[in-house]
């Protein structure tokens, strides 16, 4: 009957901009909890082992008033994203104690769910790392390989362009743009990613910082599928030179996000004249009910098999997660960002 | 043996901004035709009966360098566009003098033409007016129709918004919009096109010329389809007012035809968001192979049973082309416009 600290991330202030760690997030290590007695109420009690830090929780950081496809965050409360858990105590049926579980956790050591229904249960038969069930094998790859499949239409021998290639999203599909035989051009913020890219058969990968991408376009294309994670100018260099035909699937706009400004774009009658289609979505909300079963049933052996390559960048800490947040807006992380709560999974 | 004018309307200059009659244009009466005696070459002789003034036009009035999805018009050639006319000579084993041909034709008054393979045969049993193959039983039509048919995915009790909606292929949107069972809501730029909209069946017909597009939406909306003709704000209003999962057909951005300055979004984001799709085409190119027999088979009795209802602008004479050019771009003509080339049908 011993309590122990709950440390935790609280959510402090909406960002005008960037998050700023200390102050839209603040590191509390004022909670407790008592892990032998806390009352489970029929649910499970959880030891929170990873946390991820994805870019859509900068949209969850904002006024309440504004309605958006995800919930807002409640000031004085932490905040909450996906990660993995053991199950420390369960009085659910069927649920043992040592059970791995991925789904949505507070940003907090301990957590009591009244149940799991929205949670994934690790197979552990896979044997890959379990911070992978955050990543290529989480929300982000679910993203890659389900949008991919809804909405590519991919063909041998067309040419996909594919932002934020380094990313957990971005490094997957370029890998099923490959597996599809197409010539892919990726980009991404560091030479250290090209070289990345390139090493996951990226045909054309550049460092949008250091080269201009609608000159590369301009030279590698015309695309025919594109894979938007930033918007803007971005986008706008895919209209283009879009071939008549292509598909754009719009997973993300990171240049708007932290931006309130508009996006000035020249090209958009492409989308008439070159028969372009767009293609915006949510993973959990338009796509995970149509594919899950068959992406559990595929990609875990893919990855454990080195088929399909993943890397990720794993911090220490709940202390660290203010930082990572403003790290991952501003893209500076090098791979996909996890957050280590406790090492002794 | 005699020979007859044979007037035109000569391509002159690639205009920067709206085309201007006597400029861009220049109506010609200097060549001459010998009807009797002209050489056929296993073609046939036509004489036009009418043209068709469509907003695309002004797109191949320009620099032959830029790539576009129809060809440039070449300085010092007729233009050439939709039209109807008919047979007076023929060497087409088939076609018989008389017989009313539809398709690309010169703006001339005589043209010797050497197939008929592109060209539809009126069949004259439905007995519509022959210029009515120019809109609601032509291009036009067919634009409304086929891009409904593949891109609306309608359902009852979903909202539609229409823009240029008293024009040739919006009224025909918004008779489809209505028989599928939606609300609807119609723009346009007059208070006459507005109560013409009201007549066709729009729940909500507006002049945006008045009132503001963004408000009406929001009082209105949200929608689910989005029929844009217009791009840039109009297209910002609907991307902000869109229901999740709302389809945006992108049938044209008038906007941008006559200014090459770059369009500014706001709500672009939303793309990503509220999980819309846009689908951009050109219905020759891209729907006319799969959809042109069903609309063949259907529309004409529902345009000669008055259950699709239609409306032209009728200007007599090749020599009102400069200007009717002019007031299509502009958006000043009331209905779909059409020149009467002869009146002797």
């Amino acid at each position: 009957m011993t309590s122990v600290t709950n440390a935790r991330v609280v959510f402090n202030e909406i960002p005008s901009a960037y998050p700023e760690p200390g102050r839209t997030t603040v590191y509390d290590k004022s909670a407790t909890i008592c892990l032998d007695e806390v009352t489970l109420n029929g649910g499970v009690l959880v030891k929170t082992l990873f946390l991820s830090v994805d870019p859509f929780l900068r949209g969850m950081m904002r006024d309440p008033d504004i309605e958006l496809y995800s919930p807002a965050f409640e000031i004085g409360k932490p905040i909450y994203g996906y990660g993995v858990a053991r199950v420390l105590r369960s009085e659910i049926a069927g649920i043992e104690v040592g059970l791995y579980v991925e789904g949505i956790l507070s940003f907090q050591q301990y957590s009591v769910l009244p149940n799991l229904a929205a949670f994934h249960i690790i197979d552990e038969k896979h044997k890959v790392p379990l911070s992978y069930y955050l990543g290529v094998l989480g929300m982000p790859g679910k993203t890659a390989y389900m949008a991919w499949k809804e909405f590519s239409r991919a063909k041998a021998g067309e040419t996909a362009f594919v932002t934020t290639g380094a990313g957990p999203v971005g490094s997957f599909v370029i890998q099923l743009a490959k597996l599809a035989g197409m010539k892919v051009i990726a980009s991404a913020g560091s030479d250290e990613k090209v070289a990345f890219m390139k090493s996951l058969g990226a045909d054309v990968a550049f460092n949008y910082k250091t080269m201009d991408t609608l000159e590369v376009l301009q030279k590698e294309g015309p695309i025919d599928v594109y894979w938007d994670h930033v918007g803007g100018k971005y986008l706008d260099a895919a209209l283009g030179t879009a071939r008549v035909g292509g598909r754009f699937i719009e997973c993300g706009m990171i240049t708007q996000y932290n931006d309130a400004g508009a996006q000035t774009l020249k090209n958009l009658i492409n989308i008439v004249t070159m028969s372009l289609s767009l293609h915006g979505f949510i993973v959990f909300r338009d796509l995970e009910h149509k594919y899950n079963e068959e992406f559990y049933s595929l990609v875990p052996e893919l990855v454990s098999s080195g088929k399909i390559q993943y890397r990720e960048q794993v911090y220490d800490g709940l202390e660290t997660v203010g930082e990572v947040l403003m790290a991952v807006q501003k893209g500076i992380n090098e791979a996909k960002a996890v957050i280590r709560v406790a090492a002794d999974v």
